[in-house]
């Protein structure tokens, strides 16, 4: 159970405690920069969609199992499961991104909150009604 | 970027040619069985409530950047980042179950097309309205 990288992101957003919580909490525009030999892979994607992206957060703790939701000690801890704390066992972040413009491998997009350098795993289409798909 | 499983499956799906495409295409009720050493991290987690799950998907292929969407041939060959196929780079599967009951470290749930002993990596909860957060 080995991930490879298929990209990166690139972001104003160096800093994890300066970086919103929430990807639609104040997120600058930031980039995804996909590795050369996954081209087939991402050719169908559009401009103007949503597309769910999941990442690796390799700044996170991975031996954290009780937090304080937010970051803020004046919530009471609970189970990282029932949080998006970054910091869990497998840190995989998934964002709802909107792609607002595309340049051969590089897709400009908007609401992520995830920090520069960040390994891209994956992008899933979001699932259209059931009738549609 | 090694991946450690929290936990596995267990659903009467074995076989994938059969299982539903999509987790509410008419899936039977599963478990998710989590390992004692994650306890603390779904101590949280309320049976009746909608979850994010994140599993790993074994008997997906990683070689593959193009395929015919839902395995229908018909429909024409796309990239694998535009669809929900298992088969991708980094086969992360991602789904959206609903809790029916707890009992200690099984969830039984609803609405999940993992096949049986799929790895689990992650439990997200709904991202709730901003400010509820």
């Amino acid at each position: 159970m080995e991930l490879r990288p298929i990209g990166h992101v690139e972001s104003p957003l160096v800093d994890r405690d300066a970086a919103p919580k929430q990807g639609d909490e104040g997120s600058p525009e930031a980039w995804l920069v996909f590795d050369p030999d996954v081209a087939d892979g991402i050719r169908d994607i559009a401009a103007g969609t949503e597309i769910i992206l999941l990442t690796w957060l390799d700044r996170a703790r991975r031996d954290v199992l009780t937090v304080h939701p937010r970051g803020n000690p004046n919530n009471p801890m609970r189970g990282v499961f029932s949080t998006r704390s970054p910091d869990r066992p497998n840190p995989i972040g998934l964002h709802r991104v909107e792609i607002v413009s595309i340049d051969g491998p590089r897709f400009r997009v908007r609401n992520l909150e995830a920090l520069d350098g960040t390994p891209i795993l994956d992008v899933k289409p979001m699932l259209e009604p059931i009738g549609e798909r």
